[in-house]
């Protein structure tokens, strides 16, 4: 397929009239803005601008409300929980964040537990506001069920995503942002669209077998957690699944398990739903809550480059850090642009039409 | 190999006498014991009384210090950084786990890192520590190298394990305890011993081939981090790897990635550490910190038995809940005795015999 770049101030004013078209203020059109938009600079196409017709669609189906009075309705000094009133995800997401490093800031650590939200993007942005502070950001998110707990056909969990962003001193900050799952969707979707199959150990069919077949998931199947199978920590995976489900919803007030509202707005809501919208996870901890920063980032630099300098494999240049390809691949698209695959542009601009915003040239 | 069964209290007197003879205060000697044999409970036979003369031996080579005069060395309210005085992590973690406690007390949350301590026996001891006062427990530690990193044939890792404890109402808590690799040590050494094969996506060669050798990791080899290989994710197993090595020994101040000290006392220690001892890191989250616990519980059930009462695939009686399987062994080692291998018994009777404290028949 296809693709042409565009420029990210171009993406970006299209993006934030979109948003201010459904109703979000000024600043909050900019906050998503910036939020969808850091996907696509760090290479995680599938959690950008490529989604955004599909926040719209949330807010058309009422599921979605641009004008969210969010509020604290629990804390401590060290804790909070966020109602997001059903706020686009990518809004509630940042102000949660802002919260939790408020709190790290008066007494070391801050942890803040949402409920009532919507999808947030990708789990790096977020967690990546620590670091100017030159605190650990941590951020996680569950999301509807598309993955099946170790032995189960059913699928329990989403993808439910961990993001660590760790300071560092003159290399580029660690940052791991991962599915919970052996594979994101997002590369399941590449195969199916390229109709290859997928590796073993990514999906199971709608009676448990593992399976190649890209489109499984589309005929009752799963995705499986981290590990595959059993035999190789599955049920390592699965916990890690379950450890954010339970941080983000059980903690919050939110939906969890098979109860999570799905993000495609033609999806019927779940029966029975035992909270409200979806929940994330937030946590904040200053360095110099544990020891002096420039310490710290001495130390973390030590580990960086030792990891990045270990003898390889054959093949293979370097070992890579987490977070390194992403800051590459920021430098190079905000340079020379962001390449965006035909489908996608034919997406933005019947939504560009519907809005009467034009979806310029690359 | 036979084994033979041996009740709780017989081997907790004999362990008790052990760390009593190397220079234990009783209250320590007590906490260790605790702690030690919990593995046994829990079915983590590799990390129980088996390792008692490992620990007896670092003594004897004067790397681990039976009196350690434990200090905070750096504070705020949510947090601390301890200096276990190269103490038993046996004795080191739960002082550690409950100054996290004391401190969620007090602010909602506690979290503390650790320097200068020594192995800590299983996680989940630590972590469920928090369970009795309705609070999540977190605990994890690093060890010395044994995993390679994606794409590296060097081993930079321990097996950094994590545990997360959740307290539930009438079911049993969640307690996932897991190491960061596809497999655990101990699995590959009972694998040797019945000189079976290991799966492929535990370990690779020397050269960073994937091998189904279980004995690879003595020549040379390293076992892989969860995942396996790049295909199936192991840059998550790897980045999470390296998320307890930072949070347990890079916030703490004490060895990280290769310069982590061994178990083994006959393996000589790593030059150019920078840091004091191994690292471990707890957390411990009060639920009433984010919302009243009857409520928590109340869904914590909901979603225990919603996984329970999954849908499983063919020829498995039901999905596990992290913890489950251990509940009952527990319950069934307490009553029935802990099975030791003759290997154990031999070890155990030639320490007993150098200490004059004789181990007795099942």
């Amino acid at each position: 397929m296809s693709s042409s770049n565009y420029s990210l101030s171009q993406l970006s004013a299209f993006t934030e009239a979109i948003f201010r078209k459904i109703g979000c203020s000024e600043q909050d059109a900019t906050t998503a803005t910036r939020v969808l938009l850091s996907a696509d600079l760090r290479g995680i196409d599938s959690h950008g601008i490529a989604r955004l017709s599909g926040y719209v669609r949330l807010w058309e189906a009422t599921r979605v409300n641009a004008t969210p009075e969010m509020k604290i309705i629990h804390e401590t000094p060290s804790t909070a929980v966020l109602d997001g009133d059903a706020g686009l995800g990518l809004v509630v997401a940042p102000y949660a964040m802002q919260v939790a490093i408020d709190k790290a800031k008066n007494v070391g650590t801050g942890w803040v537990s949402v409920q009532n939200s919507n999808h947030y993007g990708i789990a790096a942005s977020h967690a990546m506001m620590a670091l100017q502070y030159d605190m650990i950001g941590i951020s996680m998110t569950n999301a509807s069920a598309l993955v099946a707990p170790t032995f189960s056909v059913e699928r329990l969990l989403g993808t439910n995503p961990i993001c660590v962003a760790v300071p560092a001193g003159t290399e580029a900050p660690f940052v791991a942002d991962m599915a919970t799952t052996t594979a994101a969707n997002g590369k399941l979707e590449i195969l199916q669209r390229k109709k290859e199959a997928a590796p073993s150990g990514w999906i199971q069919d709608a009676q448990g077998n593992s399976t190649t077949d890209a489109h499984a998931l589309k005929n009752g199947g799963a995705l499986l957690p981290l590990g595959g199978d059993r035999e190789h920590g599955s049920h390592k995976g699965y916990a890690l699944g379950a450890i954010v489900d339970i941080f983000s919803a059980v903690l919050s007030g939110a939906n969890y398990g098979p109860w999570v509202p799905p993000f495609p707005a033609y999806v019927p809501m779940p029966t029975g739903m035992p909270g409200k919208g979806i929940g994330h996870f937030f946590g904040a901890m200053r360095i110099d809550a544990f020891r002096p920063a420039a310490d710290f980032k001495l130390h973390m630099d030590q580990w960086i480059r030792r990891f990045k300098s270990a003898r390889t494999v054959e093949g293979v240049d370097r070992v890579i850090v987490p977070g390194e390809p992403e800051v590459e691949l920021e430098q190079d698209r905000r340079l020379n642009g962001i390449p965006l695959l035909s489908a996608v542009v034919d997406d933005l601009k019947l939504l560009g039409d519907r809005f009467s915003i034009p979806f310029l040239k690359p």
